[in-house]
Formats: structure tokens, C-alpha cells, sequence
């Protein structure tokens, strides 16, 4: 593959900035940036081969000139808001990076009469407390053409490769062929990882129905990503307003918030009135796809009464919100009549909102979830703008009381005949998993979900592993979370510190974020994946060299690391110093071992063998003790 | 067992506040309360029976009377700080909970002659330079008499059950034969852990070398406690001053802290200036077991220059610190001259301190470490006061890159010969473990330490799971910690957010602790400890139930939940509302849950079976319907 690397923006900058000042303040009140270049980062792309037109973003991180090592490059789910050369501005929206190539190709069309906002989708709110509308005067409506495929999965099966697949193939190579060596060291529990992917095999892939590239056609401002097992592990963060608290702003200050530290997808959770003002602001402003739960506003648009849902109202919503763009729906398909009295017993019933909807709505009425009966017209409307299944856990376990029931498995059963109706109806499809499982639990979520599920990508909350610590449950979720990437899980919903307390502010976010590219990366190492290790093997050389400031730069968060170094050793001097406050100077065990690595390998140079530990240790000590100076720790 | 239960202190309350002031500063500047009793919580005692005399201090957190159900007794490591009961004094020291019983039997005896403070002790500090000295004209000084034993492994072997195995078969029970079931639910590869534990288990667990009760007999107010792998995972938290920074007030603060959040034990880690007098302050202040590394203060004895180092040196400061009272101490006798250069290739050579102090002493004399060669006089120091031996792993691996190799488990292998010679001597061992490792190769390090340890309990640090996040390395940590402590690992040492960067403070002290509370309770969870899971599920039914203030005060963290709650729901009537700021009360899934159960329960009152899903389903729903009001979620 022809790869060359650009540092040109992909588009045309765009000018004047207004909204954003109450998002600044924000900033500000926080004491961080939601544009700009990460710490230490260069933004930089790479044009496609077979479509010259992408251009896959990247985070290039370069070392001291001391290191004698190329920079490393990052994933980069920041979107156009860390490059310098783009002028932000929230009322337009951001650049369109896709292409027309489906529309040049006469497979969409526009939508001749898109559907008109309506009171009810905004809760009714009006005057002061209604939220500004977000300009969409230049957003035209598509959807697909009868007849013709539209969706990632009809173009896979087709054995066409689309400019998406390229996108994300060369996006989850991370340029090693160019930088950094191929390390196959891990247990993958029989996933099928490449050493480098091809459009070729994305392709392959999605035609299994083993991965989705979420994105509505009517969401172009996206920058396409791929979920699936055999892919680098991906993590969604949740925003949204409620019906408590609620501010346009707020929610989009967190979706950039949250890709700026690493979310790959983001889900507008928000309930209350406002909704669809509030989800075009998110969405045109959004480069990685976004995901909702129709059945939250389907249920405001009846006031809150569950009984009174149906399927012409939920019908219409989903209609409603794939012409705005929502690359996927949560569908809470699978909560079945029949599995309802399953939850009677648990110590913590159905924890799942859209699960406790339609298990009222089921119960009440005595009839068949409408979800469940009218699948096949919802796939229908999916389908027409690829906008991806979801298929929700509306039963997982609240508790670890409740973890692996057969409340929980039933509906995992039955989300995998959904699956296979989905993929017959041509589209993308991926399972939501629990939730709050002890670790000894954990490896049968993945297993029966391969089983029934028939490999399609697994996107699990948590699991948390214990209930005992509200306020840390973004660690007791990464410790299960981490574990199930590991199992196989394609992308991992975080969970921040506020769950079960209150809605995540800011902090809360990145910490979420945070946290979770730690427990996918633990994940990509140990499933093995190629290019997982070469990001910890350079900052640990660079913590080895005492090149602080690599450190720093190389790690999840650079601000933060900077910040803990400088509480103890503010000085600019101690950037270079070959110690640090832990240990002080004469404790310092990577300086000795630097000396005894220098003290070996002068006896290697001398032809002696490294491994033959006992042999030359008597000349080694000689030059240790010869060497002098440079081997003194004392200060 | 007739165990009673008394709120009478075990001893006289002591008067007078001193030295604490500064103490109290530093509490009040960061907003928490270094004494008093934990927030919801009753301190309660109970006594033995063999050994009617001894108190076991648990925390008893009441629920709310409308939940009928008894009180959660949880384990309770903070000492006398929390009992309201009992005036602390810092000056004087905590009280001597231990007996006289080795005393009375003729087994210990006063040392005539204890070692004299020498100026070395303290780094040559003097002046205001010099720490003040802890009063220690009450303390004297016991030795283990010639031809008795006095350790309690050879208590157990010679089939004695000691007050303190007593007293940790009743702390392990957490009262559950009164107030919870027995649980048992998990994957314990192989451990034997038993419904309740009794004291003649505790004996035979120690008897074979699978337990230890660090607590050396100079340690008085030690509140014994037992690390092994069959019981409840413990955790241990590292405090201590550094060349860059120092203070008594401090650390006896961070001491206090940590176990006042649920620290099982204490490494002073404490380098530079001062070490002698530091120490004996935070021993006479903690109720929980000292570690230390006594190869520290070796080296600060001959200036920082380790190949000055000396078996002499090495010998006067085991038996400095055993007569202070230190409760174990880590020995670096794995690290062999053979295996220095095994470390040579690695990505981040030795990281442990005491290791490459070592590896550096072997390597400039080209000689077998003097800890090695002295290991039986070292056995028979620490044998005569009982000071169990924590097995330093000083050729741990410090990268991802570094993990499993062959440096690591060669000392490992050192580490299992070393363990059957201290057997042999009398003394009880525990073994350290690593440091970073991958997922994937964790399970291999708890296996190969069972094989080569021959079931000595394993303790270990961490271990990380990826390299790629100072700043939040107790999160990585924690994903490993929960793992090898559910693989069979005894006792998990904290890692903090500021691993890597610096020093920790009172926060990063306390997300340590919170942090790895999660990971061994996660653990405990998923080895089936037959006392785990009444701990979540008494939250889970409080938070069900929406008892706000039961969720709160069964957290880890009670602060830290109400203030979470509390900043989008400050009222006090929202500690009862039936809704979270989450959702808001439309969204409400508990409460819809409810809803569900309530009308199952109607239909199962009604004698229709509750798992026959599909019967009875039109009656739940006219039921439902008719219920009327109290299943109408709208607001």
C-alpha cells in the first residue's frame, strides 16, 4: 500500500467561532482545553491507496533526539478539534470527511420530503426552555435506494470494498508497517487477528457479520472506526442530558471532551424535553459515530407512560432520528413477554431503562413486545440509512446477585435470532452485554455470546465486579471490562465514578475515558494484538532513560502525569534528572541497572554470552569497578 | 463458639492530646477526619473463648429498619483511631492489645542489653535536623528464650493454637454464623477454603506453611490478622519519608489513614534521614503489622555506597529494627550473582530498589549475595522475635516488555529453596510477586509461585496490566491485583496514582486503599469466600430499595457516595426519593422493577409459579392494570 503521510488539514479550515464561548468557560472553569493539540501530539493523515481521497488521522508522538526512534503513532478519535489548522465552530458543524461516492454511485438519494420537527420531539418545550435548533438549512436528507445496497454489510457481502473499509484498515494498522515491529505474544481465545489489516479483510470481516463500521449515511461528518474482535478494542462514553439537569452546551462540550481523551463512539443518552435539538448539535459536531436509545424519547413523546407506547410512535422516532444521523439504535428486542417473570426473583429486577420500559409496557398490555413482533420493519428502516443494531441487554444483572441468569441468557438467545434476521435484511448488528458480574462469571457472558450470537461484535458495560464501591465503579467496571476485551469483547460502554450517584460531569467523563483505553489496551495486549505493545515498550524505555518528558507525553494523559511529577520535583532540571522523589538519588534502581546493563555489555562486546550467567562474571566485576565514576550512584 | 458482643473498649481509654496537632492540620486541610468512628458505622468487640481475654474489633453498619435485616458486620483494620471510646495520644503510643501469654509461659524474655541508638540509625541527623525520639522508656524490649519456641509456626507445628490464632479465626468469620449465609459461589483453583473458619484451621493452615500471623513479640499493639490463601484477601499500603521529602507527622498520619480505610498492613519504605526515629513512631501508633526493607537502612548506613554494604552492617540492623518491633521484613536473598545478568537484555532492567542494591553489591565484588550466604543467620535472627520473612522479588519484571522472563523466575525458583530453609529454622514466609504483567501472564505467575513455593502466601504488587498510564496506575494495577488475588494470591499491594511520578500524599493513599479494597474483595468474590457476597448484597438491596443513606454507609467510601449523590440531589428529601439524577423518576428502571415484582408477587400469592413464564400472564396484566396509581411511574 502506497501510504504517504500528510500534515494538510483534510479540508477547508472553517472561520468564526460563537456558540463555543459558553464551552469555554466551561473550559476554563475546568482548567483544560477541549481544542488544540493534545500535549506533545502532531496531528497527522494518511491518504488511502485504493481511494486516494481519505485521509486517516493520526496522533504522532515524537521522542527525545536522544532515543534514536522513530515517534510512535496513535489511534486518534479527536476529530478535526486537535488540529490546529481547523477553526472550530460549533453552529456549522464540522467538515464532512466522507465521500459521495454512494451517491455518485446512485445507491442514495436524497429524501424528497424529510419529516418536519414536531412539538413532541422536543418534549414540548417551547420559549426559553426550548434549546436553540441547531442550523440544518445545508443538511440534506439521504436514504437508500430502492433496490441498491446501502448498508457497510450488503457491500461486504457484495465482495465490495467501500471507502470506509479502506479508512479503518489503514486506520487500525497505526503506519507499523512503517514504525514499529509486528509482536505476536498473547492468548486470544481463537479470535482471528492479522498482522496487518487489509481493506481486504475488514471486508471479509463485516461480510461475517464478525464487525460493523457504525455510520449513518446522514452523519458524513464521521470518521469511520470499526468494532468487531479482531480489530484493536473500542470504548463508547455515555453523555446526555435528564430530565433534571439539562444544558445544550454541557452535552457538547462532553462529546468532544470525551473523544479528545480517546471515546470512539459516544452515546447521547439524554431524556426529558429538548432531545432533538440537543442530538443535532451533538451530531453535526460529532466525528465518531453516535448511538441512542429511540424507546427514551419514544417514551416522552407519550409523557412518560409506558403503557401508552407504540409501535407508530416508536416507528415514527426511529425515523426522526436516522434522518438526523444516529449511526446506531439501542433495541431492546429481545425483552420477550415470556422473560419478564424471569426477573421477579432477582435481588435487583431489570436495571436496564429501555429493558424496564418494555417490560411494563409487555406486562401491562399482555402482549408480545411491539419491538419484537415488528423486527423485521425496523430492520427495514435501519437499513435504508446503514444505521447499525445495537441489540440491547434490557435484562442484564443489576447485582452480582443476578449475574448469568437465565432472565439474562434468555434474552441472549433471543438477540441472536434477532441477529440472524437483521443480517438477512442486510444490516450491521452488534450485542450489548452486561453489567455487574463477579470475575469468575465473566468468561461464560463471552462464551455463550459467541455461541448464540454467532460472532457478532460484543459491546459490553463493564461488567462491574462487585457492588461495594459506589463512586469507584469506573475501577470495579475496568477490572471486568478489561477481562472481557480480553475474552473477545469488540468495545467496552464505560462506566465513570458518578454511576449510580449522579450524571457524570467533566471530570467524571475523563476520568470514564480514561479509564477505559486503559482496561481495551490491557485487552489488546493480551489477546496478542501486533501493534498493542509498542506503545508501552516505548514510554518504558523512555521511563527506563529517564526521559521524563516522553513519559509524559507517551501516556494516556500527559497533564496528569506532568502534574504528579511536578507536585514533588517542580524544577526544570528534574525533567533531565536521572532519579526521581520516590526514591531520591541513591535508591534509584533503574540508574544501577543501567549500570550493570553498561557493565554487561562490555562484557558482550568482549565476546562473552549474556546467558551464560555464571561465566565472565569475575571480568565484569573488574570493569565494574574500573569504570569508576559512572557507575557511583552516591550523590 | 459462645461469641458475645460488647461496645466496652478493650482497654482504658487513654488521655491527652499532643503531638497530634499537627496531625489535625493536615486532616482538616484536606477535609477528612483522622479519628471517630467511620461514617454509619459502630465499632463492636468480640471476645474469645479459648482465650476470653482477647477483643476482635469489627464495624457494624446498621440498615434502616424498613429493610428487616440484621446488621453488615465488616472486617475492621483501623485500630482504636475509629472507637469514639478511646483518646488517642500519639505520644504515648496505642494500647497493648496482644497478652502476656508467651510472657507468663517462660517463651520470651526481656533482652537485658538492647541495642543502644547509635547516630548511623538516623543518617548522622542532629540538631533540628534530627526527628524527635519517640519515648520508649515503656517499651522493653522480648526475645525469644533459648530452647522454646516462639514463633507461631512452631506453635502450630508443635500443635498449639495461640490466642492469636483465635483471634484471627474470629476476625476472618466477619459474625457471619449470626447474621449472614453462608455463600459459596466461585472458582478457587484449587485453594481449601472453609465454611467458618476455626482456630484449630487457623493452626494447621500456618503449621503448614500456607498462612502467616505477621507480628513480631516487640509489637504489642498489633491487632493480629492472617495473610493466606484461604482466607479473606488482604491488602498492604507503603508509606514512608524519602531524600526528598520527610516529616514524622506525615507518615504516622498516612499510617493512620490508610488503615483507617482498610490498609491489613503497613510498609514503612522510609529512605534518607531519620529512618530510626520515623520508625519508631509509626510502630508504636499502628495496629495493623510493620513491614519494612531493612536493606534501606543498611545502605543509608555506609552512605548510599552499596558494594560498602556488609553482613555486619546488614546483621546490627535486622536486629535494630526486630527489637523496635518491625512485624516482617522483605530479604532480598533471591537475587543470586548468577542471575544479574539475566537482567541485562530487559527493556527496564531491575526496578526493585533492594534488588539492584544487590545486584550492584554482587556484581562490583563479584561475589554471592551476603543474604544468600547468610540466609540461616538471618532465619535466626528473625526467628527469636518473630519476624516473618517477606521474600523480596527483586528481579521483578518493570515493563509489560520484561514480564515472565527468565531473570523473574529463576529467582522465583531461589525464592522456594529459601522458603523450606526458613521453615526449617521456625520462621514464617511469605513470597513478593511482581510488578507488570500482561494479562495473559498472570495466571503463570501464581502457578509457578504454588509449584516452586510450595503454597507459601503469595504477595504482590499489582501487578500492572500495561505500561501506558502514570498517573492512574492503581487502575492498571487493580486489573491485575483482582486477578492473581482470584488466581490465589494472600495479600495485594496498593499501587497509587502517583507510581512513577512520586510520592504519594493522603489522596493518592486513600485511592490506593479504596482501589485495592475493590481488587481483593473482586477477588474474594470469585474465589467463593463463603463471607463475600453478603457485603453486596446488602448494598444491592439497599440500593433496589432506594436506601440512600444504606447504599452510602455500605460503600468503601461513604464520603465520597453522599458527595457524589449529593452534587445534582443536594435535598435532604431526595436521601428517600425513588429516582436518581441518572434518569430522573419517568426513566426510573428500579422503580418500574418494583412494579414488575410486585405484580409477579401478586400473581405467585395467587399460587401460579412464577417460573412457569408464559402461565398466568393475562392475570398479572389485569392485575397491573388495576393496581392503579402505585405502578404509575409518571410524574
Amino acid at each position: 500500500m502506497n501510504i504517504h503521510v500528510s500534515n494538510e488539514p483534510p479540508h477547508e479550515p472553517q472561520v468564526d467561532l460563537a456558540l463555543a464561548d459558553a464551552r469555554k468557560e466551561v473550559a476554563s472553569e475546568h482548567g483544560a482545553i477541549p481544542t488544540g493539540p493534545r500535549a506533545g501530539s502532531q496531528k497527522i493523515y494518511v491518504a488511502g491507496e485504493l481511494f486516494p481521497d481519505i485521509r486517516v488521522p493520526f496522533r504522532e508522538v515524537a521522542v527525545h533526539p536522544s532515543a534514536n526512534e522513530p515517534p510512535v503513532t496513535m489511534y486518534d478519535s479527536s476529530g478535526p478539534y486537535t488540529d490546529p489548522s481547523v477553526t472550530i465552530d460549533i453552529k456549522k458543524g464540522l467538515p464532512r470527511v466522507k465521500s459521495s461516492w454512494q451517491l455518485d454511485r446512485g445507491d442514495i438519494a436524497p429524501v424528497l420530503n424529510p419529516r418536519e420537527v414536531k412539538p413532541e420531539d422536543n418534549g414540548h418545550a417551547s420559549g426559553k426552555h426550548l434549546a436553540p435548533r441547531f442550523d440544518v438549512s445545508n443538511h440534506r436528507v439521504f436514504k437508500g435506494v430502492e433496490g441498491r445496497p446501502v448498508t457497510q454489510y450488503e457491500y461486504a457481502r457484495a465482495g465490495i470494498i467501500t471507502p470506509e473499509m479502506e479508512y479503518v484498515a489503514i486506520r487500525e494498522n497505526l503506519r507499523r508497517e512503517q514504525t514499529a515491529p509486528c509482536i505476536r505474544d498473547g492468548e486470544d481465545f481463537g479470535a482471528s487477528i492479522p498482522d496487518f489489516v487489509t481493506p481486504e479483510f475488514v471486508r471479509q470481516e463485516i461480510a461475517r457479520g464478525r464487525a460493523i463500521i457504525p455510520h449513518n449515511i446522514n452523519h458524513p461528518e464521521v470518521e469511520p472506526m470499526i468494532i468487531g474482535r479482531n480489530f484493536l478494542v473500542k470504548i463508547n462514553a455515555n453523555i446526555g442530558n435528564s430530565a433534571v439537569l439539562s444544558s445544550v452546551d454541557d452535552e457538547v462540550d462532553k462529546l468532544v471532551w470525551a473523544t479528545r481523551w480517546g471515546a470512539d463512539n459516544v452515546m447521547d443518552l439524554s431524556t426529558g424535553r429538548n432531545i432533538h435539538n440537543i442530538r443535532d448539535w451533538i451530531i453535526r459536531n460529532s466525528s465518531v459515530p453516535i448511538g441512542t436509545v429511540p424507546i427514551y424519547q419514544a417514551l416522552e413523546k407519550v409523557n412518560g407512560v409506558a403503557e401508552d407506547l407504540t409501535w407508530e410512535v416508536f416507528r415514527d422516532t426511529l425515523i426522526e432520528q436516522a434522518e438526523q444521523g444516529v449511526d446506531y439504535f439501542t433495541i431492546h428486542a429481545g425483552v420477550r413477554l415470556p422473560f419478564v417473570p424471569l426477573t421477579a426473583k432477582r435481588v435487583t429486577g431489570i436495571v436496564s431503562r429501555g429493558g424496564s420500559i418494555m417490560a411494563k409496557w409487555c406486562l401491562s398490555h399482555h402482549k408480545e413486545s411491539f419491538l419484537y413482533e415488528h423486527f423485521e420493519d425496523i430492520c427495514d428502516i435501519m437499513r435504508a440509512y446503514d444505521v447499525s443494531f445495537s441489540l440491547g441487554d434490557g435484562l442484564r444483572p443489576g447485582s452480582i446477585a443476578d449475574a448469568n441468569d437465565e432472565a439474562q441468557f434468555a434474552e441472549l438467545r433471543t438477540l441472536g435470532e434477532l441477529t440472524k434476521i437483521a443480517w438477512a435484511k442486510g444490516c450491521q448488528v452488534m450485542i450489548e452485554g452486561p453489567g455487574h458480574v463477579p470475575m469468575h462469571k465473566i468468561k461464560a457472558n463471552m462464551d455463550e455470546q459467541l455461541k448464540h450470537c454467532h460472532e457478532a461484535p460484543f459491546y459490553t458495560l463493564g461488567p462491574l465486579t462487585t457492588d461495594i464501591a459506589p463512586g469507584y465503579d469506573h475501577i470495579t467496571s475496568a477490572i471486568g471490562a478489561a477481562m472481557i476485551g480480553w475474552f473477545g469483547t469488540a468495545m467496552l460502554c464505560y462506566v465513570t465514578p458518578k454511576e449510580h450517584l449522579g450524571l457524570p460531569d467533566r471530570q467524571d467523563v475523563k476520568d470514564g475515558v480514561i479509564t477505559y483505553k486503559i482496561a481495551a489496551h490491557a485487552a489488546d495486549l493480551a489477546k496478542g494484538h501486533p501493534g498493542a505493545r509498542a506503545h508501552d515498550d516505548a514510554l518504558s524505555r523512555a521511563r527506563f532513560e529517564f526521559r521524563w518528558e516522553d513519559q509524559f507525553n507517551l501516556s494516556l494523559d500527559p497533564e496528569t502525569a506532568r502534574k504528579f511529577h511536578d507536585e514533588t520535583l517542580p524544577k526544570e532540571a528534574h525533567k533531565t534528572a536521572h532519579f526521581c522523589s520516590m526514591c531520591g538519588p541513591k535508591f534509584c534502581s533503574m540508574k544501577i541497572s543501567q549500570d550493570i546493563r553498561d557493565a554487561a555489555k562490555a562484557q558482550n562486546d568482549a565476546g562473552a554470552s549474556l546467558t551464560d550467567a555464571e561465566a565472565g562474571m569475575a571480568e565484569m566485576s573488574a570493569k565494574f569497578r574500573a569504570g569508576g565514576g559512572e557507575i557511583e550512584v552516591k550523590v
